[in-house]
């Protein structure tokens, strides 16, 4: 009898957003599952700002939710305020977001993991996988402990030798006041793999006893608050907390550039490449010279602390320059810091290396997900997980593998871009990196994903049947527009008020509703659609999915139509290990990458940078279509 | 302006519970107080067992409690179940303890700290202090910022230099998961401390879902839970978890000795001294070599959770050794492990260089509290955390010291037994070290306690006007028993019951409840009590306080008269620095051990350890006494 005396299904390394769910994932499709994570005390911790969702992000986690992940239900029960984004927008715009109670966070998520069966814990740090031929058989950790598993996801996130910049000044650290990582990196490079440098950083974070709120703007949240979770397990916030709003200026910014020769951004110290998308004030100062303030966030962790995050001013810039500039922004003038802003660099792998599974190439049955695939992002991380947790315990299972295409979920176009086209910096995700978003709404991410989920024995029964509930209530009520009649008297009033021309004769309902200027507040205040929600019992999300089957029909239908088009690709399988070095009439460039990421589909191939439509064509030929 | 801009009048360093007590104590005593610690996510962990309390150390809780330090009303707020222990024995053996919500207990410590006025917070790890002379100055943390403050008290418990063992391997480390804390041992050896090491154990923590509770005893929490806070922030519990019990075997004694030579332990790698009294598993089955089974409790480590805590299995033996064995105990068939238990060598300072308030005698404005003493324990940590705190800030505003003598806390016993003998082995409070335990009862410490702290603008008005409540409640309910007379008709039906011999004519209440064999509940059955309790709505404080004064007055009247006979040495003082050498007469142990310690009474002088009656008496003649 040895201390792990069960070879597991699945190990999954590390628990953060990643981990957590690979590993419910996994132990929810019926996988025996092990989470080892370096603290547990620490699992699903939020390393940046207190919040999950937003534009693009917050679809990923209703389909998370959608297929069975925790992360929509954990932020649900934790959320301190809730915002749709975008709502004047169309509805493939909307985006749900939440601001989390940091702590309640963490500790949601370890106890839904605690009641999840085939799940078993144990905290150490792992600096090494257990490798026969191309097979992993598990892992080893800092103690010397071989645990055996037939799947092993690592969900490193930003540990593998996590370095910590702050000013001129660097030090060894997985995340601020944790240990980083060692080990992995290298084995992993001994078996063939590549790996690279990234970097991210974060703000400070404050006491919010020593700001002066009424010098900020507040953003309250919103007055009808949703919320992410499909299933009914969760409710809508009934109370909220606001956050605040300020600016910087340009006497911040001169004060902030005081300290750039001392910015390891900007003295080369760091070399590798951070997001974008999340740039840190320095940055945002640098390359837009000409803008003389950027909005600060000012966001609360939690329900009762009094630590506040400072979105907006991620920065690795010596501790007292941020403290001398932040002191210059409207109510931050007695500012007191729980902690300055750092820059985190840390290691990862080119996640080209990978298949849609996530399983990498190299190595049969070894996963990797979230920010070890150089991705940035709580959701992202999240979605990763899930996927490899449940590829990991389909493939243990000698089951088809789970995979969601571009024109099914958001997380299809995550994975396909990231193994795809792989990623030179921080990869996260936009709805422009989604050809289909018309498709790929928060709204429908049920009726996208749960069949799917509930096909491979993921999604549960409960999560299908209030899908069919869901779908025929909202198809009812498209029925009784397009069934029902409105008269002249009852209608105009409403149409004048919008501007819109008025009725000569009675018509169907359906018919004002598809008028681009009449919402579903306007058709609500008739009386008959009154008397049938209420008789019908039906919430926000059907009065929802109706108005946006009415008057979005038409988009949807043209977007379906593309997609199913060029699915024709999407079925022309590559088999594996093609030779691309025989079909001479490629570009050396189409042979070189197709040789290495080995699409699947010619669909795919044509996603790859560097391939151009004629080197499709010849593929086309060659596979005799 | 520089990063911290302010000069503290208190820095701690460390949020463990020495640390929180010390903030909280400094900054309600009027002092700008910053607690500087490595992880602020991480405050107030329970390293070791989740419980509060317990004999000795609960009466060190009440007394926290009594004078306004938090201990108390965090432990009321996050138990999961309350024992008074040894209520079959006198009220001095009283004593309180917890099951706690470990999650729950750092959180609710946290926000309240959070909600302290005058108190800072900064995450990250000092490594150096800032002297000047023989004075302190501030600290430098790692970054190389330095925060100046009038006085630092550090509290670092096993972080100095850390090591863990298991079986025979080792890391450096705080704690599970947390990295050690380097380089102010290193400053203080320079400043001419002297320092050692010690070691401390814990056991592993497994999965409640693997073990079988069928098999186990249950050891449920009282019937009728009381609390710890005298004050009314605080409720007594309304639902409880309960703990389960269980015992080693000769089997599993034998499968831990197959470790033995692979225990740092006994194979000489840990050489520093463990807790004799938490003795791990090994050093029981070593010392105890006739006994054939040892009792573990099996305590969860919160309302939810599925994790647990093997209470009495504290171990360094190899994992796979500790997971073989435990194996074998009733229950423990199937157990899986969070993780393994482990040992800890950490550096501390032999505490008798230490003044009565905690301050160094090397350094002024430098104070030590907690487990960096050579103390092991939540209680005896705190307790020093507030003595440091309090003692601080009084001496920044240039106040008297506030120090507590041996008959009037546990905490004053724990303070002078550190500092007049020193320790060889973790300090440990038990109700043995107390001479006047009769007075330091749990139930008596607020009206020990609160006054005095009351007189030092710590505790607040409203626990003065609570214990003035409580007071003139209990002594009008032992006037009530004074002056009630009893009939032999009502009387005698509950004597006979109780086996004592029956009244023959009416007489005071108070005669009946002070034989022995009666108890509240007894007197609690007579319509007359019933209807004087019941009219001035009494509490079971209040009940116990009288049922106390009635039946141990003769007891405590001694006591009293003895420890105000033993005051006269207490008020003899010696002079600072005083030169022991001068008096020949002195045997050459004494002198040497005199001027080391520097005691400054001569009833301290005579706790000295090698110091003799007759030193005594040389010490009085020459102070002309
Ligand atoms: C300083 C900082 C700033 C960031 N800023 C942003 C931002 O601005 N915007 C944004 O979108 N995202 C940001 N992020 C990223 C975001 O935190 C991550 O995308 C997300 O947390 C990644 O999730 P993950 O599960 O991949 O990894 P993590 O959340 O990092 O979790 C990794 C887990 O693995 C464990 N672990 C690591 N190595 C081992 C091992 N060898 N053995 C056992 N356990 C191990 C760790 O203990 C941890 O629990 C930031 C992160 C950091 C640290
Ligand atoms: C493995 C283990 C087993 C134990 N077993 C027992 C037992 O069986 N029975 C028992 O009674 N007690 C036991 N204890 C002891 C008990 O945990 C301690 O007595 C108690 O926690 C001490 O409190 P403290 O405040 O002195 O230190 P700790 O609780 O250790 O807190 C120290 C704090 O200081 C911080 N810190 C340290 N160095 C720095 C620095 N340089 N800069 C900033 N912050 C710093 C740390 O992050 C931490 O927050 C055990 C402890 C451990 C670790």
């Amino acid at each position: 009898m040895s201390f792990f005396d069960q070879t597991y299904d699945v190990i999954v390394v590390g628990g953060g957003h990643a981990g957590c769910e690979a590993a419910a994932a996994a132990a929810n499709t019926g996988s025996s599952t092990l989470l080892v994570t370096m603290n547990l005390q620490n699992i699903a911790q939020m390393s940046c700002n207190p919040a999950m969702g937003g534009i693009a992000k917050g679809q990923i986690v209703r389909e998370i939710d959608a297929m069975g992940g925790y992360s929509g239900i954990v932020s649900d029960r934790t959320a301190i305020q809730f915002k749709m984004l975008n709502k004047s927008k169309g509805p493939a715009m909307w985006s749900p977001r939440v601001q989390s109670d940091r702590m309640r966070f963490a500790e949601e998520w370890r106890l839904m993991l605690e009641n999840t069966p085939n799940l078993d814990f144990y905290q150490e740090m792992v600096n090494g996988l257990l490798v026969i031929g191309d097979r992993v058989t598990g892992v080893r950790t800092s103690l010397g402990i071989e645990i055996k598993a037939k799947s092993v996801i690592l969900t490193n996130g930003t540990f593998l030798n996590g370095l910590i910049h702050i000013g001129d000044k660097q030090f060894g650290g997985g995340r601020a006041g944790e240990r980083n990582s060692t080990g992995i990196t290298e084995q992993l490079i001994n078996l063939g793999f590549d790996s690279g440098r990234m970097k991210t950083g974060t703000p400070p974070r404050v006491d919010g006893r020593s700001l002066d709120f009424s010098k900020m703007i507040e953003q309250p949240g919103d007055e009808n608050p949703q919320k992410f979770s499909f299933s009914n397990v969760t409710k809508s916030l009934t109370n909220q907390r606001s956050c605040q709003m300020s600016y910087t200026s340009p006497e911040v910014h001169d004060l902030l550039r005081e300290g750039f020769d001392r910015s390891p951004m900007f003295n080369g110290r760091i070399q590798s490449t951070g997001p974008r998308y999340c740039p840190s004030i320095e940055d945002k100062i640098n390359r837009f010279a000409d803008k003389d303030r950027h909005q600060l966030f000012v966001e609360p962790e939690g329900w009762n602390t009094i630590e506040y995050y400072v979105n907006g001013f991620s920065t690795s810039l010596p501790e007292e320059v941020q403290f001398k500039a932040l002191r210059q922004v409207a109510g931050f003038e007695n500012v007191k810091f729980f902690r300055p802003g750092y820059a985190i660099e840390y290691d990862y792998f080119p996640p080209t290396q990978l298949r849609h599974t996530l399983e990498t190439k190299l190595v049969s049955g070894l996963y990797f997900a979230g920010q070890i695939n150089g991705t940035t992002g709580y959701e992202e991380a999240a979605s990763q997980g899930l996927v490899a947790g449940v590829n990991a315990s389909l493939k243990v299972q000698e089951k088809d593998p789970f995979i969601l295409k571009r024109d099914e979920a958001y997380i299809g176009v995550l994975v396909d871009d990231l193994i795809t086209k792989g990623t030179k910096e921080p990869y996260r995700m936009f709805t422009s990196r989604a050809e289909y978003r018309t498709l790929l709404r928060q709204d429908n991410a049920d009726s996208r994903l749960t069949p799917l989920s509930y096909a491979i024995g993921f999604a549960g029964e409960d999560r299908m049947r209030a899908l069919d509930k869901k779908e025929s209530e909202a198809q009812n009520l498209v029925d009784f527009f397009n069934n029902t009649s409105i008269t002249p008297e009852e209608a105009n009033p409403v149409l004048a008020e919008k501007g819109t021309t008025p009725m000569k004769q009675s018509d169907k309902m359906v018919k004002i509703f598809s008028r681009p200027q009449i919402d579903l507040d306007d058709m609500l205040s008739f009386n008959e659609v009154q008397d049938y929600v209420a008789e019908h019992n039906l919430d926000t999300e059907v009065l929802e999915q109706a108005e946006i089957r009415i008057k979005y029909s038409g988009y949807i239908a043209k977007e379906k139509a593309n997609a199913d088009k060029l699915q024709r690709l999407e079925n022309i399988k590559i088999p594996d290990n093609f030779d691309y070095t025989k079909l001479k009439s490629l570009s050396y460039e189409a042979r070189e990458k197709l040789t290495k990421i080995q699409p699947t589909t010619i669909s795919q191939a044509s996603r790859v940078s560097g391939v151009s439509p004629s080197d499709i064509s010849v593929m086309l030929v060659y596979m005799g279509r």
